[in-house]
């Protein structure tokens, strides 16, 4: 999997190696920052705009001050792939940070956000795409503020790092039963022709595949209902999925010792396997 | 405020200047880490064994190696007192991330854990300790997991920043009204000759000055009631005072319009300043 040597640091295009932090940084001491993961197909970004609008969104609500516009970081993006003569499937990752500074909870005074971005080749999960996944359930032990892309992602790590452990591509996380989302993606249930997943509120981040999975629904005329579904609502799914910007609308076929549908993947999972496709304008894979 | 030239890199001594980290670490992407905050009077830990203990209790709760033992890292953290000459006030800060990786949420296999700790000078707080400081209310937004000393201080920081923008020292955090802690310290309310605090479930950091408060209470004959008081309770406290390793046993006399007792600090509390100055074996100034 290719690594690609130029990268973004600050708003100037550098060599990997020569990005280095001082051990004073509040990324590094506090997770005091915001990131995004942005899809690359075929050398182009896939909801650039999208992304770009949350990493202000998360920014703002964490009063840390990019050093860019939109449009700067959007142009600097788009050149940083011609730099790398990017032409593959990839990701983009990117984060800002509020600096490097003496540690102290409270924000430096005029210290520059940190920001740094860098690509990689990710190829799509193909098989995973057409078979589904497994996935554990646990507890929901993140913050309160989910809706921010923040660095403080160790509930996350812990949740993915458990799922690993027991084999599971996802973990499942939930509040008193109430399914949120998963470590690092968004979750669907469907029953009855509905899909269901939790409300776009503090509780969950708000994916950019989420959103176009919402409008997809639409197109299709399947209705989209926000609204969180219980633990216990599982063992009677019709389907369920996942979405996230590097795991697109993946299948999920078992949840803890449950097997959805028969392990079969569902046929509105599929048609939305297949609007994905079609909007990233991306071969046709899943069917 | 001096800072110290000899750091700890993993179990090596080297300059400050020498020790930079690559952007792809699991504390700058993740916050996947743990820390301690030591400090030191007159060039000599306070509560280094109970700060070691901690330190290792959170790694486990992460499921984090640490590349020595409590014995190695005491006589390390020993040496370094003597490496830079430190004969003053100041704390260590130290901590340990599951190293650097490629971004990914499940663990690295086989990658030793970042680990550095320095010093610097911090002198103690003689005005505040006299006169107690003012505070505001916040929501709790931390995670569920607060006993562990993570890199997840995104929500610390938010709460104390507030707090610095309304004049004040420290945010005192709430979750649906019972007060949990601050955001980098403890903090308890004294009604009736009793004091009152959370008690040292997952909800809070289980402080090392706050083990020693109740410690102090016991000595002093005064109940320590380890029961979470409500945020309507504080306005008919008799006292108020907070704890923490570079706050010590600090006096609060303001929570957001309400003044604690007529701004006095109250008789406990001196008590239990007193009972901390003769443990750490420090000069008597609150008194």
């Amino acid at each position: 999997m290719d690594v690609y040597p130029i990268i973004l640091a600050q708003t100037k295009f550098i060599q990997r190696e020569d990005l280095t932090y001082p051990f004073e940084e509040r990324g590094l001491q506090f997770g005091d920052g915001v990131y995004e993961v942005i899809r690359i197909y075929d050398g182009k970004y896939y909801l650039l705009e999208e992304h770009i609008n949350r990493l202000f969104r998360s920014a703002e609500a964490i009063k840390l001050e990019l050093p860019f516009s939109k449009e700067e970081i959007t142009d600097l993006l788009l050149e940083m792939l011609n730099k790398n003569s990017m032409t593959r499937d990839g990701k983009l990752y990117m984060q800002a940070s509020r600096g490097s500074a003496p540690r102290d909870h409270v924000f430096p005074g005029d210290v520059p956000a940190n920001v740094y971005a860098y690509m990689q080749d990710l190829p799509r999960k193909t098989d995973l795409l057409k078979t589904g996944v497994s996935t554990i359930t646990q507890e929901d032990t993140r913050w309160k503020k989910c809706y921010i892309k923040s660095l403080n992602l160790l509930p996350n790590v812990l949740a993915k790092q458990e799922a690993k452990e027991n084999g599971c591509y996802e973990a499942i996380l939930h509040e008193d039963g109430l399914v949120t989302e998963c470590s690092s993606s968004n979750i669907y249930l469907v029953k009855d022709g509905n899909i269901y997943t939790h409300p776009a509120t503090h509780r969950i981040l708000h994916g950019c595949v989420r959103m176009r999975v919402e409008k997809f629904a639409e197109d299709l005329k399947i209705p989209f209902v926000e609204e969180a579904f219980k633990l216990e609502s599982i063992s009677d799914a019709d389907e369920m999925f996942l979405s996230s910007s590097t795991s697109e609308v993946l299948p999920v076929t078992k949840v803890d010792n449950t097997v959805i549908a028969d392990g079969n993947v569902g046929k509105i999972t599929r048609q939305l396997q297949e609007a994905y496709e079609q909007d990233a304008n991306i071969a046709k894979h899943v069917v």
